[in-house]
């Protein structure tokens, strides 16, 4: 299996992640992955015949597009890492897309692109959780 | 006085501000005054003749301007607010400007952008603790 | 007059600017000043009845809140500059904001957050230019 | 062959993606990738023993994530598209991605991070590239 640039970024650097496991690795990706489908789903919400409908929805996935890039930018770096920094805003990142996830789901049978995000959403609110169990342990 | 732009966009929103106070647009100000010191600070560690000695400056300045940029982005939306987001994510950032804040003032008196960028880090951690306060009531 | 952080900073940097004007301080404070104004007004917008009217808005301040946050940055930084990069980010930013402003200006007569945001676009795309022309200097 | 996330947000907007080709989300991607391995570069960098001759690559590769980070923003939308505007940032990103990558490279032999970036940002610049040369068609 290939290792994704993510990892090898983590296993390339000098002085090793903190968080011995794959669960920083599959935090990373998860919000990457989910910023870039909350910018794609809120645009495609403007889009939408109904966007009047879909005020919130468009308003959650702009926060959480901006909250998971800050997560992933502070969760990638590994040098002089503060761990109670890292918990704070990996918190606010799973809280962020548990109310952007549960708010596309309630579009999701409408609009494909809700359904998506909402599956985004919630595998990078799982990735938080195992994330912050990792750091805790 | 003259009101700031931030102020401005905050009293022609059609729905109002959540929190009917000063401490909103403090708040958005001193993010955005934050994140641009703390990138300044950090390019100008880079700069100078012992920046192996600060290392853990570079790095908190980094996360911190990434969290006070997403934190000025979700306090400055308006529409369908989720309080509870903005108090998780303020609060990260409180905590994001302490640290950065108490790193930068260990070398205040060797470097004069530590000295600045230390000042402006607490106001932000007060403004955001204002902030907090004012979700509370 | 006081100085701002953004100039404090730049003066305290250990190599200097690379530009000798204040054009670099104005574009970074412009900067920061039209991405906060952009994310108000595509957040205002979301807030309106008219919204599907306002579609081009929200989508042009969106792009631009972003290319400006970018721009700040990348101009702040003063260690090991490279011109050439600084100009192309400028000039897409100045484009981005004459973009913005100008359909901003479409909705100033009936919304008062797309008449400021149209202000500050104007202001930045200015900024942008004039630090083009101390750039080519 | 599985989709990826940006492919099916792609595929489910409504009004359809600007550009009819698979470079727009390999464009997409690259960005992502970039914008995660520059700030992880960057920060690998800093806990190198030889950080003091890395400066440059540290400072490019900031820019750099914050530009691929923008630009991926921009792409992303397809909503009332300005490809004039795609154009002018995609080339501001293929340039950052050409100077960082250049960079990265002279430090490839010492650094497996800095060889593992240089790559990345390498793919992104001909993902750019591909981009311009589908924005044109």
């Amino acid at each position: 299996m290939t290792m994704t640039h993510a990892e090898e970024m983590l296993q390339t650097h000098p002085t090793g992640a903190v968080v011995k496991s794959g669960a920083l690795a599959d935090c990373i990706e998860a919000c990457s992955d989910c910023a870039q489908s909350c910018t794609a789903c809120a645009d495609a919400d403007l889009g939408e015949d109904d966007v009047a409908t879909l005020i919130r929805c468009i308003r959650l996935c702009e926060d959480c597009s901006d909250i998971c890039t800050a997560t992933e930018r502070v969760v990638t770096r590994q040098t002089q890492s503060e761990p109670e920094l890292a918990r704070v805003i990996v918190q606010a990142c799973a809280q962020s897309c548990r109310l952007c996830g549960d708010e596309c789901q309630r579009h999701a049978d409408h609009h494909e692109h809700c359904r998506v995000c909402a599956e985004v959403c919630r595998r990078c609110e799982q990735a938080c959780e195992e994330l912050l169990s990792a750091l805790a342990a």
